[in-house]
């Protein structure tokens, strides 16, 4: 859909919106979600009934370098408890009626047997892990474009398979690390002002995990990189893998609930790929993660939700999808002043008019 | 429940939650309502399955004032819109699975024929309408007692019919002037600083508006009051319906959900009557009306959502029920680090001993 279209459609949505038995405006945010959905999809009745979360996993080699509060082993770990059902992700998408679906696109971990053939597991690893990225990069081209394409397949696999919405979350011991490096990178910032705490750093721990994007950046600035370039450079195997489903959603028209701050590292690549792809994209929630906020409006984009979370997997997303569910609701099977027999405000039917 | 052993609860309660494979603290709002949600209920693994909202409505004689952009009428055409399906409520309710109650309490309105039949609308209203609280009480103190008592009744049918989670909403064409008069002559606030657009006053009609309530507060000050008196003198009968409500809520020991400005209003009166009230309520949004964001403050109460919605009739509420759901099911069915076999961080470890 071209940029005139989708905005056209968002004004013929709003047009139906207004119709609705309640004054102008007064469902706020739900409008403009509703009204984005129904420009996404192409259609005024737009649903998103079916919905699917993406949990992406990928082992970091950064994670050598002592910059979690968790051990490197966690993120296998916490793959089999997604498998097993026991995480917040399992809780928040079973409470929520979404589907579940994870993705190990790099995790250095040996499965007990029979995991790997779990229905909802998708066993795609392009390697154990990546390569710390202090003086060398985590992934090859070749590598990551492999996981970007893994990620892309997600997004084919929901559109054959019916799925309406899609969520991206993901798991890896490491991976603030990462985001950071690539905001920094990317939209040029300081890595003192988008490094944080992660799973839980103290003070000397967050000033140790600066040093080390510090150093790794004094070594990768050296020459002139395209995204997928830093991608490839700093980034991880399931930080790739949403990059590619967000560029993909992109390219059939399936909206995107990004979750917290690894995932918008995520949609940052994909929008200074493709700008384009910003249109399909919700962001689920401000996470408590110190640079998050910053980031949110230095993308120009608004969080639904701002709960103090920064656990990942998804589950910021997961807890939004409701919300997004309500307002193409809304849009779809509210009744009109005119078929309820409401009277209208004077002022509200001349902003109509 | 003491006021010790409530907060001793709760400790219990985030005990449970630290043994959760995630960083502790991770989910931020949401373990805070699922520990509240323990407390209130004495139970490690409460459910909040079951959810009702309840909407009442009452007319306002204020309206005659010219406080509001919509005709007094719409209250009425609103209720018959709640019974009929078509309002933003109705599509909320069903689409986060809440069943949904009508109440009038008071609303000036010929209902046609067999709809006060229908099996989620009460019909009980205690007058057609209040009076005009400009120089007189909106209320006597016997009408507001029956609408209060209403509310009651609402809260003891829920726990008879096993709900374990109710919300609270309104309808009724100015009664953002009403609770506005309540906020000031309760919170001690002016006039001006309370009184915003409701449905959608331009600059003008909120004067004029913010000029009425503060020349029914010039009459009604004139005696010491409490909280019920004001409710009385200033209120509505959808507005005290709730009161009772909260109260006989607090008093059986069930979660309400508090939707937006005029139910906030409700929450006040209900505090100042009975501090204890203010543990069994959860905030569902700070709403875009002027002044919900410094009463919130001032009633040191953290709201969940913030859409930028104003509509009133528990559409705040009822988006927040599937995530105080995803907190209580987060408490009682997430694995633990034991039970997961998930290596712990090591300043996890230390925060829990």
């Amino acid at each position: 859909m071209s940029e005139e279209t989708y905005q056209e459609f968002i004004n013929i949505a709003q047009a139906k919106m207004d119709q609705k038995t309640k004054p102008i405006g007064s469902l706020g945010v739900l409008e403009a979600i509703a009204t984005r959905l129904a420009a996404i999809k192409g259609s005024l009745s737009p649903s998103v009934e079916k919905k699917r979360m993406l949990v992406y996993a990928g082992s970091h080699g950064i994670a050598k370098e002592g910059v979690s509060a968790y051990p490197a082993e966690v993120t296998g770990q916490m793959v089999l408890n997604f498998i097993r059902g026991g995480a917040a992700i399992n809780v928040i998408t079973q409470a929520n009626n979404i589907e579940l679906f994870v993705i190990d696109a790099g995790v250095e971990m040996s499965y007990p047997e029979g995991v790997i053939d779990h229905p909802t597991f998708f066993y795609l690893p392009v390697g154990q892990g990546t390569t710390s990225f202090l003086s060398q990069n985590a992934m090859s081209a070749e590598a990551c474009e492999k996981a970007v394409q893994i990620g892309r397949n997600q997004a084919n696999l929901a559109i054959e398979q019916g799925i309406d919405l899609i969520g991206i979350g993901e798991m890896g011991i490491g991976n603030t690390t990462s985001a950071a490096a690539l905001y920094a990178a990317l939209l040029s910032l300081e890595p003192a002002e988008v490094t944080g705490p992660g799973t839980g750093l103290d003070e000397k721990g967050i000033k140790h995990k600066t040093d080390v994007i510090q150093d790794a950046l004094n070594y990768h600035h050296n020459i002139q990189k395209s995204p997928m370039d830093w991608l490839a450079a700093v980034g991880g195997y399931e930080i790739a893998a949403m990059v590619g489903t967000i560029l993909e959603a992109s390219a059939q028209n399936l909206p995107v609930v990004v979750d917290g701050f690894i995932a918008t590292a995520a949609a940052t690549v994909a929008f200074e790929h493709d700008p384009k792809s910003k249109e399909v994209c919700f962001f689920a929630h401000c996470s408590k993660e110190t640079a998050h906020r910053k980031i949110l409006e230095t993308l120009e984009v608004q969080p639904i939700l701002d709960l103090d979370m920064r656990l990942g997997e998804g589950t910021g997303a997961a807890l939004c999808m409701p919300i997004i569910d309500s307002a193409t609701q809304v849009l779809c099977r509210m009744a009109t002043f005119d078929s309820a027999g409401v009277s209208e405000s004077e002022s509200d039917v001349h902003k109509r008019a």
